[in-house]
């Protein structure tokens, strides 16, 4: 039985809240043998004694040893089984740049590139031109029209932007037109399949149209387009869960991934302060709140254990704000580990802690990757965390008589 | 998504070396209530150092509750699902005793059968002839020639051999010709698809020569033909993992089970010392090491605690000649539980422990049934530890952006 037909038949609406506060990459390793992890190192007081309280466990991204993306490690949180719901490479391109993406819509990635004398590609990234420079000339082919089809064209960063066409019966299934090579021609977008033979062809115009434009640039005299997807088909979160859910991010990245369940995207927040603000705000008009904090992330991604730890300390002395709007659940979590001594993404098991006034407290007094893993909720994949959300907040009827 | 499409996917390369070492059975039981079980009674000096430095935890062979035999416990641990991969009773019995199965090959279990004057069946068992009784008889049976098929006859012990045949065309879905009763004449193999029809028809042909070769025997005058079984249809770690994996066994059935997945059977080592030569010899020629040792289960199938305990000390001493290769990987891990309590293999997650730099250790300073159960890896289906192995490797990519 699919998980959200089982959600859907199981929906009880009352006035509870659930929070879910997103520390992205929160989970660590320690820098030397023996030593302790950025969580185990940063003063976390509120969550200490959050944890006190609460039942914690350690959330398994997608499987075991599985290493996820931004996009697969908050479908999980958000429910969504991430090896189900696959998002193809230009739609998430596009969702990266917080493009709200509809159903049907086919997005794709374009690289600027340089083509010689010859019409053969000379420099697959046109000379890796800078982002000032080549903003404008994305912006340029905003004046490509073809009939029946609306056309968005977005700067992404230095070569690189994105495209979205707009229209009926356009598949997403469409061959990559880089050739991976230099010293050859652009390939001609072939479709893979019946329903795509449109998108092939309105992509084969829009090159044709951008070849004109570009002609007089010196470095991105052309471009490829790679990775045609159209946006995944996902069931709403009013739909599965029966939630008005918003969803409270700095980076269009994570906005994006938010507005491809359905959240509403509220309030323009730089600073986790100022997402609380928009949280209390809000805190009356909708069900679910998501949260977003990047830079336990990026400052994992750069190797600084320090840093990370500061940030870690940030989130917990954000605690008691949220705390006192009174959430029915309190979720803290991560969409992965992103240990400083690896300088990336990984597959460990992320610290998860969840509070409500019948979430069946564990005997820890502390939260950390060691506490975890013999938390009350024990280790469990990131899917199953929306059905305790719900659970704990009263929103699930029992599962038959 | 199937995980071989996903691992296939991700597969990343690089000049690491993992090594898995499968002490069969190695999980047991407490002979009395409140006692230790063969692995907590062992002295272990070096798995419990490496465990320090480690992360462990309770493999789940197949399902909680499931009790494997020796082929699902090492398919699981080789990452192939053992409900998904089946190996059929003749493919088994061919593996098990190291019969090189090729793909389309159909193999089949044999027993020699005592046929009465009215040509009934009064032993099924041909008086439980000694296998220096059979072995020559089943060797007479390589006579049988049949035009298109290559025909091989292998003894296996006592009243029991296997028949393999290799050609075009054969399916294996046929029936037993083993009417499960004395008194009553030998079945007739009857396909059960059309694909098998041409298998059937060989099997027919191959029991009537045998009926003219065997006719003079008093006991062995006839055989019965069991569990018809193509080659399992398994991708190779190669094609999965991107592993040149090499397996060092002493017993047939555990080479078997490793040339199913591609593994090169390597050396001829008849202890746990020689292997560990093979192991030092091959180092630079593999990436993956499967080494496999039985007497930890035969002593806990003999009921022998005290030989088991002796066993897993065997095991622990040669810990140091393999950590003195620097694996970047190193497991150690059971196909499933045998304990000497039960004398028989048991569902009871089996201790497992993972040393790599960055596999966030746990607190624990022992290997045993009591610290896995919280160990950082939890408890585990075993087929989810070779993802769990890549990854610690390096050798698997982030999953989705």
């Amino acid at each position: 039985m699919d998980m959200h037909d089982l959600t859907r038949s199981l929906i009880a609406k009352n006035d509870s809240k659930i929070v879910m506060l997103v520390a992205d990459g929160l989970g660590g390793l320690p820098m030397t043998p023996g030593g302790k992890t950025e969580l185990e190192t940063a003063k976390t007081p509120n969550l200490d004694r959050i944890a006190t309280g609460a039942v914690q466990g350690a959330s398994i991204p997608v499987k075991p040893g599985i290493a996820p993306g931004s996009g697969p490690g908050h479908l999980g949180l958000f429910g969504y089984d991430p090896l189900q719901y696959q998002i193809g490479r230009g739609a998430l391109e596009a969702t990266g740049i917080g493009f709200p993406l509809q159903a049907g819509d086919v997005a794709i990635r374009c690289n600027f590139c340089t083509l010689g004398p010859d019409g053969n590609i000379s420099d697959r990234r046109a000379g890796r031109i800078s982002s000032e420079d080549s903003a404008p000339i994305a912006i340029s082919l905003r004046a490509i029209k073809i009939p029946g089809v609306e056309i968005f064209v977005e700067p992404v960063k230095e070569h690189r932007f994105v495209v979205v066409f707009r229209g009926p019966g356009l598949g997403g299934e469409v061959n990559d037109t880089d050739p991976q090579a230099t010293g050859v021609p652009p390939l001609d977008p072939v479709a893979r399949d019946e329903a795509s033979k449109k998108t092939a062809e309105v992509a084969k115009e829009f090159l044709k149209q951008a070849r004109v434009i570009l002609k007089g640039q010196s470095k991105a005299n052309f471009h490829t387009m790679r990775g045609f997807a159209a946006k995944p088909n996902m069931p709403s979160y009013e739909d599965v869960y029966g939630l008005r859910a918003a969803a409270i991010a700095v980076y269009p990245m994570y906005k994006g991934l938010a507005h491809l369940v359905g959240m509403k995207i509220i309030g323009s927040a730089q600073t986790l302060d100022e997402q609380i603000d928009v949280l209390e705000k809000a805190w009356d008009d909708y069900d679910f709140f998501f949260i977003h904090f990047k830079y336990t992330d990026s400052t994992g991604e750069d190797g600084n254990f320090d840093a990370k730890v500061k940030r870690i300390e940030e989130v917990d002395a954000i605690m008691p704000r949220i705390e006192k709007l009174s959430p029915t659940v309190l979720i803290v979590t991560g969409d992965h580990s992103t240990p400083s001594f690896m300088q990336s993404h990984s597959w460990h098991p992320v610290p998860t802690l969840l509070a409500s006034h019948c979430c069946r407290p564990d005997h820890h007094t502390a939260f950390n990757e060691t506490t975890c893993i013999t938390g009350g909720l024990g280790q469990f994949e990131a899917k199953y965390l929306m059905l305790l959300a719900l659970s704990n907040a009263g929103r699930m009827g029992k599962f038959g008589a």
